[in-house]
């Protein structure tokens, strides 16, 4: 047995059999067929094979995880059906007597060099699509087996270098237990993917994939971030009481859920969920939301072949308000770029992604695509309590034209006859220093403001949290994180507005004591850390939290403030 | 005649042919040969001349530039004298009877995809090496002239898309009156480089390459950014005007050379210079500088194939030292990565250089190289008034890890004998947030502050200034940075210490008002900004001034900002 730590991202534990999500073998030789037929055949089949697997795939995709995740699977499926590719395949087997793997490698080869030598990212992507498919048709004709997370129809652990959206896009949590990968942090995709799905993750372990063999036992300790393989008999024991303790505690939390968040000395704060899509919102009436405090509409935009639609937006949206009656819904408008890239957008190559042309620098110069949003977001308005956020403000101009823009579709719309709700507060996301510097010259302009920490501490720190060669100078503790933060929330009161947070430190349970003594008034997080933040605040009194604060300003350093409040707050 | 405006990067008009650097027409048909001797004479006709041109390329860089420029070239030459890329060539001609120029091409194409299929940067960047080289030697092989800044013996106007390192380097004042490119910003490397030569530059004009024709009569204005094409007489008698003010205004600056920096209230400020290399230093005293405010010791490590040095550090570092006398010498310690790459240390490849592995990052990993560094350093430190400035801090820790190296490094040379001044200020560049907004702590322990701003105002609006989607928002009178600049001089002020500025900023006729009444202490520029500042400073008031910091500080944009100085100092 071995024990292997990494970061702990989504809790919980889970014990199951390795399943290693891995690369298979697709060489093969050259040969000669005489037999051309049954060699178009057997290509035939491997096609009509993989049709099937990615039907299966996308069906269960939709299952889990809705619409918007599936569609990466229709691109699939229409490669597999485009005559352009398949009937080259077959000419060259029947002229050339060759088999249908060196066949297919030599077509499929020839066009992915050709998409990606092209200049549009669109086509670019078109390569990658094509060489996954190609992939999988290989392996058919081969004969061997193609790691298909969505084939899983045993208990497992995954085991992998890192998850793609499209991996994660097919987990069935009924099988999946848990997994773990060596690359990644609690920020990233597969770590939140992991809390939106409420299975235990390990993430960032480094050598995971070496260390565990195919059907390994292995236990996920996503509490404190362990991974144990082939586990002796006591170590099971000690994790299934672990295990149990933790349903246990779940169990505990639960009966917070319809309580409110009241601190001891009885402040009330408000505990609410990040979503990605209407089909997220379940998670948080589970889990005793009070509200959806960062609606991610990337989602709509991304794994497609076009922009949605103004009606497909509306849908969405009103979806998530009707869902979650009179509770709050703020919405996040368009953050595409940076690392999220549009295909069909053909959006510059960047030097510098993160400090480049995103979210509103993006949606104020094409300003179709954002007044298609607005009006779709104008049009739910009537379906709920909605909130408007704009991302990556920097400069009150920014925020000026994004409101000019609102109420010119405001306007149009009411021409038209539709009716608009009258109450929508318009806000900004607070995640660019310079933003936060003057927070007080924004309070006067915005109805609230909602830190975003995770780009916050990027920016601040002037390091890349996907560097693994600065990942140790994302620091949520820092000192001046906890200034700005300040900055942000008693600019905010000066004038009367609210202040949230919805980035991942709005969950953690060190920061929690420092924002609620700060005045926090709105922590947004995973779904599944409500409950355990709701009975942590149970037990803070904010008065003494609030006495706190001038010491920990000053403090120097991060360490000083996490072991300040350790002691503190007993932890 | 057509007016073109660009961004002005070095002041002063000049007028002058315009010189088109542009990659010539190398295309070339393949030949049979039967005389295989004269053919191969041919190649070192070629190779001959090349070799003459690089050797008086080399020899003007190390004049105009010094030392450290010229090594670029000793680099091709050693291309051009390599048998083992020569032979084949030859033998190619031999073998396949075909022309030089053929037989080159498929010689070098071969090297240059093989080097660049290499993991190891250093061997990548020999491709480009073996490019340049094999450039030179076609174009004598196909008698087309191959543009060399070099050998310009008349009087010109450089018109190019942008200039390279190795194109600034070979830029002799005497004929280069001027240059103007498509792109780059008042930060580029073209456009500092151009005020340490001292020549007028309009940069990032979009279209000049296509706008100008060889020979055209060009005038460019660097001191409003405007090029002019074929003026009228007019038009040359009125910049003639205007070149003769200019000239007039800088002798009225240099009366001022010998004087100490003093406001029309009698507040001194210290007025220092940016340099590169120990050549810069003549340039400083020409324009009467108070010292170095930045001595970038990157250019010793760039353009070569190894780590320089203790000794040769020493050498540069003394020099530098000794040539200022008694006048502070602020000395940056290696600040390497990002966008700037040093060949032979194989960093790892970024998505985000910005905000990756470098400067004091690095140096703290890598303590081999940053001992070295800091050993020169000390060694030198009896030579004159040296001050280690410490880049891109983000943390305390980062301070006190890197001041616990100088410590060890200090008192091994005091075993060793070698006498260390004991008056060394240690202090650290303010140019990531987290610093700037802690500035109160870290003044308690730093022996004073330099507010890099070029890096600070892309950090704190999270815009990398070098992507021109984005460059709007490098905003230097942006409140939050003007909030910034102030936290740290007040930090500074409250403990004792001093706070100075080596960013572009410093030297800007808006920002040098608001500067000076928010307190700040020192200014580092290009030297030929010194006496412009002085003149500029001479007839302001530091109290007024300083009266106005809370409405400068409290007002929402940048542009208000600007507004606001203008009117109040008639500019």
């Amino acid at each position: 047995m071995s024990n292997i730590s990494g970061i702990a991202a989504s809790s919980g534990i889970a014990i199951a059999k390795a399943y290693k999500l891995a690369a298979p073998d697709l060489s093969f030789d050259k040969k000669k067929v005489e037999d051309v037929e049954s060699e178009v055949k057997r290509l035939s089949q491997a096609l009509e094979t993989s049709k099937e697997e990615l039907e299966k795939i996308k069906s269960n995709a939709r299952k889990t995880l809705g619409d918007e995740h599936a569609e990466i699977f229709s691109a699939h499926l229409l490669v597999l059906s485009d005559p352009e590719l398949i009937n080259p395949i077959e000419d060259k087997i029947k002229t050339d007597n060759v088999n249908a793997e060196f066949a297919l490698n030599e077509t499929a080869t020839m066009f992915i060099d050709m998409f990606k030598a092209m200049e549009n990212e669109y086509m670019r992507e078109r390569a990658a699509d094509i060489q996954d498919v190609t992939k999988r048709v290989m392996a058919h004709l081969l004969n061997v087996t193609f790691p298909d997370p969505a084939l899983i129809d045993e208990e497992v652990i995954i085991i992998a270098e890192d998850l793609t959206p499209s991996d994660t896009a097919q987990l069935n949590k009924q099988f999946v237990k848990g997994f773990t990968t060596n690359i990644g942090g609690r920020t990233s995709h597969s770590a939140i993917m992991a809390r939106s799905l409420e299975i235990p993750a390990v993430v960032g372990t480094k050598t995971i994939t070496s260390d565990a063999k195919e059907g390994d036992v292995v236990i996920i300790d996503g509490i404190d971030g362990v991974v144990i393989l082939n586990p002796s008999d006591e170590e099971i024991a000690t994790y299934k009481q672990k295990q149990a303790d933790f349903e246990k505690q779940k169990q505990i939390w639960a009966q917070l859920k319809d309580e409110p968040t009241v601190s001891s000395d009885g402040e009330h704060v408000e505990l609410v969920a990040n979503i990605g899509t209407p089909d997220d919102v379940a998670g948080i009436i589970n889990n005793g939301g009070e509200g959806v405090g960062l609606y991610r509409t990337e989602f709509l935009y991304m794994g497609k072949s076009e922009l949605p639609t103004e009606d497909e937006q509306f849908e969405a949206y009103s979806s998530v308000l009707e869902q979650m009656g009179d509770k709050p819904v703020v919405v996040r408008t368009l953050d595409i770029g940076g690392d999220k890239e549009l295909s069909y957008l053909d959006l510059p190559k960047e030097m510098n992604p993160f400090l480049g042309f995103r979210a509103i620098r993006l949606c104020l110069e094409r300003d179709d695509i954002f007044r298609t949003q607005l009006r779709a977001l104008l049009r739910a308005s009537t379906y709920g309590n909605l909130k408007i956020m704009f991302p990556m403000i920097a400069t009150l101009n920014e925020f000026r034209q994004a409101k000019v823009l609102l109420e010119e579709e405001k306007a149009k719309l009411k021409n038209e006859g539709v009716t608009v709700s009258e109450d929508i507060e318009v806000g900004i996301m607070v995640e660019i220093p310079s933003t936060a510097v003057i927070a007080r010259q924004f309070a006067k302009e915005v109805d609230f403001f909602s830190i975003g920490t995770n780009d916050l501490i990027q920016y601040t720190m002037a390091a890349d949290r996907m560097n693994e060669h600065v990942s140790y100078l994302y620091q949520p503790y820092h000192p001046a994180i906890l200034n700005l933060v300040n900055n942000v929330i008693e600019a905010a009161h000066a004038e009367g507005k609210w202040a949230g947070m919805c980035g991942e430190m709005a969950g953690d349970s060190i920061a929690i004591p420092i924002l609620l003594g700060l005045g926090l008034d709105e922590f947004s997080m995973s779904a599944t850390s409500i409950l355990p933040a709701r009975t942590q605040i149970k037990d803070l009194s904010k008065k003494e939290l609030a006495t706190f604060k001038d010491e920990l300003l000053s403090m120097g350093t991060a360490d000083e403030v996490e072991a300040f409040v350790r002691e503190k707050t007993n932890q």
